[in-house]
C-alpha cells in the first residue's frame, strides 16, 4: 500500500475509535461490543473505496474520512449478525473470538442493530457539520440503505442460508455474490463519485464494483482452501464442511484463480473512465493477491 | 377512534402492504418474514403520531402516509428481534406465532435487519418523488436513527436485559422506558413537526412525547397483570414471571394507575401548544383505555 491509502486507513481507524471514545454507565455494554467489532481490524476496504473514488473524481475527500465510515458501521453490523449461532456460529473472527462470544448473543444482536443506526446518524452529521449539503446526504443514504437491505446484502445472506448444502447452479451463485458482497462494495464506490459531486460516474463505479466484488469473492473462497488461521485470522475449510457452493467448488482452484485474475482486470479496464484513479489501480491488484 | 383516525390508519396499513407486493424468488422467504411481522397488525401509534402532529402543525398530511410507514418498519424490527430466543424468547407476538416461530431464527433475524433498512429507503424515496425537500428527508434521517441506536431504543433494550431479575430505581427504569419506548415515540412527534415544516414546535412535541412515553409504559405494566390472552395476543404475567421492575412493581396496581392518568394529563397540556390537536387528544386519552 502506498503513503496515501496508508495515511487514509489510519485516519478511518481514528474516526471509528473516536466515535467510541464516550461510553454512557447505562448503555456501555453494548457500545463496548460495537466498539470491540468495529475496531477489531479489518481491511477498510469499503470507507476506503468511498475515499479514493471520490479522489479518482478529481475531487478532495480530506473531509470525508467521518462519513466514510458510515459503511465500515455497516459491514461490522453484518460481520457480528453472521457469526450469531443462529446463522454461520462462529467462534472467531479476525483472529479473536467473535463478538457473541465476547460479549454474549444479546448484546452482540444489539450491537449489529445498533451499527445499523449509526451508520446513517454519521450521514446526517456530515450534513449537519456542513460538510455535505442536504441532497448529497440523502442520496447517501439511498444508496446505502438499497445496498444493505433485502434487495442488497441482507438478501444475500438469505439466499446464502438457503444455498446451504446443496449444489446451486452459477447463476443463482453469482446473484448470491453480488447481493452479499457486491452490494455493499458497489456503494461504497458510487458514495466516493457522489460526495464528489460526479453522479454522472455512478454507472462506471458500478461496472469496475461488479467486477471487483467477483474478484474479491473468489479470492476469499481460495482463500478458505488455501489460507491458514494465522493470516486469516479464522479456521479455514469451513465453506467445504459446510458443503457451500463456492467458485472453487464449481471450477476447481487452477481455473478460479484465472477468473479472479479476469475480474481484477475487468475492474481494473473499469477504471480508465477516471482520470485519477492511480491508487485504485494499485489497491485493486493488492486485492488480489491478499493473504487474508 | 374517529373517521379521520380510522381512515389513517387504514392508508397506513395499505401503504405497508403494498411495499411487499412484488417478491422476487431468490429473497421471498424473508421479504414474507418482514410482511408477517409488518402487517401482523399493531396499532399503528408512531406513524398516525406522524401525521397527527403534522395536522397539528395545520399541514396537510394526506401526501405522508408512505414515508410515516417508515417509523412502523423500525417498530416492527425491534419486536421480531425483541422476540428472538436470546432476548425475551416469546413464542408469541400480537395473537400470533413470532416471527422466529413461524420462519426461524436466521430469518427472523435477517428480516429485522432488513426492516431497518427499508426505515431509510421509505424516507430517501420520499425525496426522490419530490413529497419531500432533501433537507426535510436527512432531517427525518437523523431523528430517526437517533432515536433507533446506542442512545435510543436499542439502548433501551440494553438497560431492560442488564435489568433482568434484579430491583432497579425508579431514576433507571425512567431512563429505561425512555429509550425503549419513549424515544421511538418522541421520533414519531418531532418528525410530524418537521414534515409540516414547524421545526420549532419539536420541543414540545417532545415534551407531550415525554409523558405519553410514561403513560404508555405504566399502561404496559399493569395490562401485563390485568390484562387477558384474548385481548393482550401473548400471555400475561411475563414480567413477574421474568423478575422485571416495573411501575406496577415498584409503586403497586392502585399508585401506577393514578400515574398512568397524571401523565396522561401532562401530556395533554402539552397539546395546548398546537392549534389543531384534536384528534391527538382524543387518541391520548384513549390510550390510557386501551386493552391491548
Amino acid at each position: 500500500m502506498n503513503a496515501n491509502v496508508t495515511q487514509k486507513i489510519n485516519k478511518i481507524n481514528a474516526s471509528l475509535k473516536s466515535y467510541f471514545a464516550q461510553k454512557p454507565d447505562l448503555i456501555k455494554s453494548v457500545l463496548s461490543a460495537e466498539e470491540y467489532s468495529v475496531t477489531a481490524g479489518g481491511k477498510r476496504i469499503r470507507p476506503l473505496l468511498i475515499l479514493l473514488f471520490c479522489e479518482a473524481c478529481n475531487a478532495d475527500s480530506d473531509s470525508f474520512i467521518d462519513v466514510s465510515t458510515s459503511i465500515e458501521m455497516i459491514h461490522s453490523f453484518s460481520l457480528i449478525h453472521d457469526d450469531l449461532p443462529c446463522m454461520d456460529n462462529d467462534d472467531y473472527r479476525r483472529g479473536k473470538p467473535s463478538c457473541h462470544k465476547q460479549f454474549g448473543e444479546a448484546t452482540a444482536l444489539l450491537a449489529g442493530d445498533a451499527l445499523t443506526f449509526t451508520a446513517f446518524e454519521r450521514i446526517y452529521d456530515a450534513a449537519q457539520e456542513c460538510v455535505i449539503d442536504s441532497k448529497t446526504a440523502i442520496t447517501l443514504v439511498g444508496i446505502l440503505s438499497a445496498a444493505s437491505g433485502s434487495y442488497g446484502m441482507v438478501g444475500g445472506q438469505i439466499i446464502d442460508i438457503e444455498s446451504e448444502n446443496k449444489q446451486i447452479p452459477l447463476e443463482v451463485l453469482k446473484e448470491l455474490q453480488s447481493k452479499k458482497t457486491g452490494a455493499l462494495i458497489s456503494a461504497a464506490c458510487e458514495m466516493g463519485c457522489v460526495l464528489a459531486g460526479c453522479d454522472e460516474k455512478r454507472q462506471n463505479a458500478r461496472e469496475y464494483a461488479y467486477n471487483l466484488g467477483l474478484a474479491f469473492q473468489i479470492v476469499d473462497d481460495i482463500l478458505d482452501v488455501e489460507g491458514n488461521f494465522e493470516t486469516l485470522g479464522k479456521p479455514i475449510g469451513s465453506d467445504s464442511e459446510n458443503n457451500k457452493t463456492t467458485f472453487v467448488s464449481l471450477y476447481g482452484l487452477q481455473k478460479a484463480k484465472e477468473l479472479a485474475k479476469e475480474y481484477t482486470q475487468a475492474a481494473l479496464d473499469a477504471l480508465d473512465n477516471f482520470e485519477n484513479a492511480e491508487d485504485l489501480k494499485e489497491l485493486t491488484s493488492e486485492l488480489l493477491i491478499r493473504q487474508n
